[in-house]
């Protein structure tokens, strides 16, 4: 029965895999603990019905928003009732899949509170805002102004007479924009915006601001406020991301959040005592979206293995095949060597994202443990760090969904797939929380001074840019070249970490030399953008370096008995991570090769034997591939595919899904009366 | 004031345009005679109302087709009250910016009947499909196959008792699946099934099969028919894609169009003449996506380029700055050096693949002319020609695509920038009509042939496959070295050429020795499958060479007075052109740089020069970047773009644009009473 060979496919794919995935999975989400809560609350709310997703593809953005708001309720309920915390509310948010108008209410609203209020403002906000009297969001973003705060057009100019600033739009593009949960459903905002104390210019702070009565939320009398419409791919479509325009809007003095930064009745500002304490919350946001693109890319791979693995084109011969075992059957998809070599990379990076999400929310931790006892001294590094992940990553994993959808062909265009949607959601990460190719000058930056460090006190240079002392000694760098003679050296980590680290060392050299001589052509003087082309480059080789790195480390780990049982894994799984790790630093290489070969640390010879041995890497993971997703452990409720759900049923399911669609519900189409048949009709009948 | 200083901006920059944008507006459309008519057809389509865009964000998919039939008829209509020709039939599709129900009835019914039917089977049914009394569409995909015609599940049986076929769908898996204008609209499909005469399987062949009554537009019994659903990124929302269900369903025997195979009525089959002269229609339809590639990512550009000229972010210094002009204001964002190495070499893209778009369909009707006297000796390089240049020119351009909207950063991701829309019509055309991974094998198999005829019959190699001589003499092709010296070096055609040849010479013995190789490798050999990797680079490597060929050829034609006046330029646009010539040689080269320097042919020396010398071109485009996308010449109702409008009016479009979304028609959002106000009344009522 041509029905279930799709079952049958994937059935039989999982009697060949070599290891125990349920280990496996344990060793990706930090333990079992980890995993049977994670099922609980996604569970949770998969047993709910107004996070089901049938009839997400048919809704426009009017539906979708009343959907959302629905959702949200629902949500901040399920939240109070279940008191859940920070871990299983990201829990919930993964399950439901989209983003919502209430979530910068818990993401932004109450942060801001909590870390730039003072005790009293804490006292009276707080309470309220923990059970949803009050809902905010975060207002920063004005329509012809981005992340620069002191060129924000909104502002707020203490009247002291009442004691009360007066918030102003000074001109429609003053508008505050993007504001998610601003369009419909928020009651209040932290608005961002300059004070004016007597004509003079202080500079951007944070105010809470009523938005909409709490009798009939109605806007109050000042405030133009609205949604702004549509997203790109249907993306966010829930969301009611909003703008607001104040006309000499006033609020009360005491609503500007004075931690740190004051103002007195008598109109006396007070400096803040140190300026960079607030970036401790971007170094967060940035760590969660390395776990989170984790979560992403490995759900898309999720879905394309599977298919890959149902899906059957052309009777072509390849070296792995079923054709003793199903004659006549055609080629499964995923036998195809080109289509392993797209692939499978994309599983080795989905591991090797669950183990730098881990260890950059340690560095968040360990960070915030420092400056609570009042020591800043790892801020840069984790703020280079955190931002130079942030950009590599959600630019490779939201690259990889959208691979993983056109790997699965014609198909692979239809909504059911599931994964045009995650892309939707997730591409806006490559431009927000810092533009993917801007924030990469944190890390330069950050390099640049550790260059100098090297230099002067090469001992004080910091574990992870250790790679720079290689390069103190000019010539013997220049000459140095990579030790591989046999094509099994590849497999060797260090061998690998060494070409990523004579990679960084000579890339930040060379932006440091270039800046150092840009500064002194004083006949063509060059300008810090003028090496932002490089330090994109440096940002990113140095993201690969620690990824590599950390995932070598994670695998080591996992074998180590003085390891906590949680990272630890089976020999027969540590066998697979292995040839894992050995395929995401080789692939990364492959993929950058030239940065390896331009200064002859490769040689000719060596490139073909790394390209040989990737293929080789690639071949070896064939039996393992479903069992590698399936250790991702993503419920059918998650993917909300029809191509890659965990029976292999696809066709199936994308039959019974096309006979959901609304326009099967009649026999003859809207439109025919009017449209059709005046037309078939206008130069006489035909007759069959 | 702040509303026109974004139009202030756009006007500004057109003033430092050093060529005539009229001028190179003909060189781009081939002449002012085509593009008066370009102008004239698109405006035809922007005056009809039922062609406005207005509320396209808002359509969920059962409203949108339901205006995609009233496109149709429309469409359908103005083709028969003006008489338009093929390219003026494309324009309208251009300016209509959408695919719709209708567009297989002229783009593949009419055609498939057309080519393969016999007279009488013309005559019967043409005439009807020309005055649109029946609709048409082409059905080959099923649920469970895609192109591999000999495996098609449907089948047809005949009945020689009645002089009938049954049309039968095995299972649901044979179900045709994809099929556009199948959904709701058509009255007619072509449909391919496989023939069985007397239990022996004659493959595939291609029937007229009538699907609903011309009476009530009623699906005829023995036929389950509908819309296959929503498609990703709500691509292709207007369009009915169609699934069908044969339950042995019976047409007369005569509907099988027997211009090459026959049957008679006693049950007797008859083979055709030449199996491959159905290639002709295939290399087309990628020639057509070639021109269509050019448009597109022109238009993507035309957004980006317009809109980052207006918008200002941060107060950065860059060599270009007006600060003197506006002090006070942000930089604008073309300004920096980063911003304009992204953008500027896909506009150089976009005129490499106008160039392109030209050559190719003179190929193609090169080809049809010597077809049409019985020569088929230009078939096979032509074909593997468009194959190679499909796959190529699809993926690039709409990669472009989203990185042009991307640039863009938040606003980017707004649905108002016209972009969106846009990559998610073209992003499918990567996985159809031939996949861009699978297709290439089209390209190394030909070139694998000619490096045959190189090692026998050295002087028969066909003009485009020259350069394979370069690797005859192998020791001295291993030590050919890149013969520039000073960076000037780089900006000779025939450098850049001869880099691009000795690439492809190089990757294509490599193939060749590989296959030859796995060959003899008894104990581990090597399938076709194996190879595909190489085959992709090759074919890649092959397509960027003939672009770079074809557009320095386009460059030279511009400037020789013996060129049709249609094909010529200013030597002011010349002087531009052929910069954007050498952006798109070096710039393909870098991005390829690997390639060129893995086997030593470029020199770590010269590597570095290379890059510098793709800053330096893309530094020389500033003043120009506005110009050279004005020339494209996309009228604002194309563009539908709120970001990238002819005026430059960015934010003030935007503002507009979101007063119309309808969920600010009410002061109060739908969903506020049921969900929003229990939910903040649940812990009591809070006092602000």
């Amino acid at each position: 029965m041509a029905e279930s060979q799709n079952k049958r496919d994937l059935a039989y794919a999982r009697t060949k895999i070599n290891f125990d995935v349920k280990d496996m999975t344990n060793f990706l989400h930090g333990g079992e603990a980890n995993v049977e809560q994670r099922r609980y609350i996604i569970d949770l709310i998969a047993k709910d019905p107004v996070f089901n997703k049938d009839d997400w593809g048919w809704l426009n953005h009017t539906d979708a928003v009343k959907r959302g708001i629905a959702m949200s309720t629902r949500l901040a309920e399920i939240k109070m009732e279940h008191d859940l915390n920070d871990l299983d509310f990201a829990t919930m948010m993964e399950a439901i899949d989209d983003t919502l108008p209430i979530v910068l209410h818990n993401g932004a609203f109450i942060p801001v509170i909590t870390s730039q209020g003072t005790e009293e403002q804490i006292e009276k906000w707080i309470p309220p805002a923990e059970k949803y009297q009050i809902i905010g969001c975060y207002a920063q973003t004005e329509l012809g102004h981005g992340s620069n705060l002191s060129q924000l057009e909104t502002t707020a100019t203490l009247v002291k007479e009442t004691d009360e600033w007066e918030i102003n739009s000074t001109s429609f593009t003053a508008a505050k924009w993007w504001i998610g949960g601003l369009g419909a459903l928020c009651t209040h905002a932290v608005v961002q915006a300059r004070i004016f104390i007597e004509g003079k210019d202080y500079g951007a702070h944070v105010f809470v601001v009523p938005l909409r009565s709490l009798d009939d939320h109605k806007p109050f009398p000042g405030i133009e406020i609205g949604d702004i419409g549509p997203k790109a791919y249907n993306g966010f479509n829930k969301m009611d991301n909003g703008f607001a325009r104040f006309n000499k809007y006033r609020i009360p003095r005491e609503n500007m959040l004075m931690r740190f930064s004051k103002v007195s009745k008598e109109g006396v500002y007070t400096k803040p005592p140190h300026a960079k304490l607030a970036y401790g919350s971007m170094v967060l946001l940035r760590s969660v979206l390395i776990k989170q693109m984790a979560l992403y890319l490995s759900r898309a791979v999720t879905v394309s293995t599977r298919y890959l693995t149902v899906r059957r084109q052309f009777n072509n011969p390849t070296s792995r095949n079923d054709s003793d075992l199903n004659p006549g059957l055609e080629t499964q998809v995923i036998n195809y060597p080109m289509v392993q070599n797209r692939l499978f990379p994309m599983i080795a990076q989905s591991y090797a994202l669950f183990a730098a999400g881990a260890v950059m929310m340690d560095m968040y931790i360990g960070l915030m443990t420092g400056l609570s006892s009042g020591n800043i001294g790892a801020l840069a590094e984790v703020h280079a760090m955190s931002s130079a992940l942030k950009s590599y990553c959600t630019t490779f994993a939201v690259a990889g969904v959208e691979e993983s959808r056109k790997l699965m062909g014609g198909h692979g265009f239809s909504y059911f797939t599931g994964i045009a949607h995650l892309f939707a959601s997730t591409v806006p990460s490559n431009t927000y929380e810092g533009d993917n190719y801007v924030l990469t000058q944190q890390m330069a930056r950050y390099l640049l001074k550790e260059v100098k460090t090297a230099r002067t006190n090469p001992d004080q240079v910091t574990p992870y840019s250790k790679y720079l002392l290689l390069g103190l000694n000019k010539s013997a760098f220049a000459r140095s070249t990579c030790s591989v003679a046999l094509p099994e050296d590849w497999l060797s980590p260090a061998v690998q970490l060494a070409a990523f680290e004579h990679r960084c060392a000579r890339l930040a050299y060379e932006l440091s030399d270039a800046v150092e001589q840009g500064g002194l052509d004083t006949a063509n003087p060059k300008t810090w953008s003028d090496h932002n082309i490089e330090c994109y480059r440096i940002s990113h080789a140095h993201a690969q370096y620690v990824m590599v790195l950390w995932f070598i480390q994670a695998v080591r780990d996992a074998s180590n008995p003085e390891t906590d049982v949680e990272r630890r894994a089976e020999p027969a799984s540590i066998k697979v991570l292995e040839r894992l790790s050995n395929l995401h630093a080789l692939h990364t290489i492959q993929t950058n090769l030239v940065d390896f070969v331009e200064d002859g640390y490769f040689s000719p010879a060596q490139c073909q034997s790394l390209r040989a041995q990737v293929k080789n890497i690639v071949a070896s993971l064939a039996d393992e591939a479903v069992g590698l997703v399936d250790a991702f452990d993503h419920p059918d409720f998650l993917l909300n595919s029809a191509l890659g759900a965990t029976d292999g049923d696809a066709y199936k399911r994308l039959w019974d899904k096309a006979q959901s669609e609304p326009l099967n519900r009649r026999e003859v189409c809207d439109g025919y009366e009017e449209y059709i048949r005046p037309l078939l009709k206008k130069h006489g009948e035909f007759k069959l």
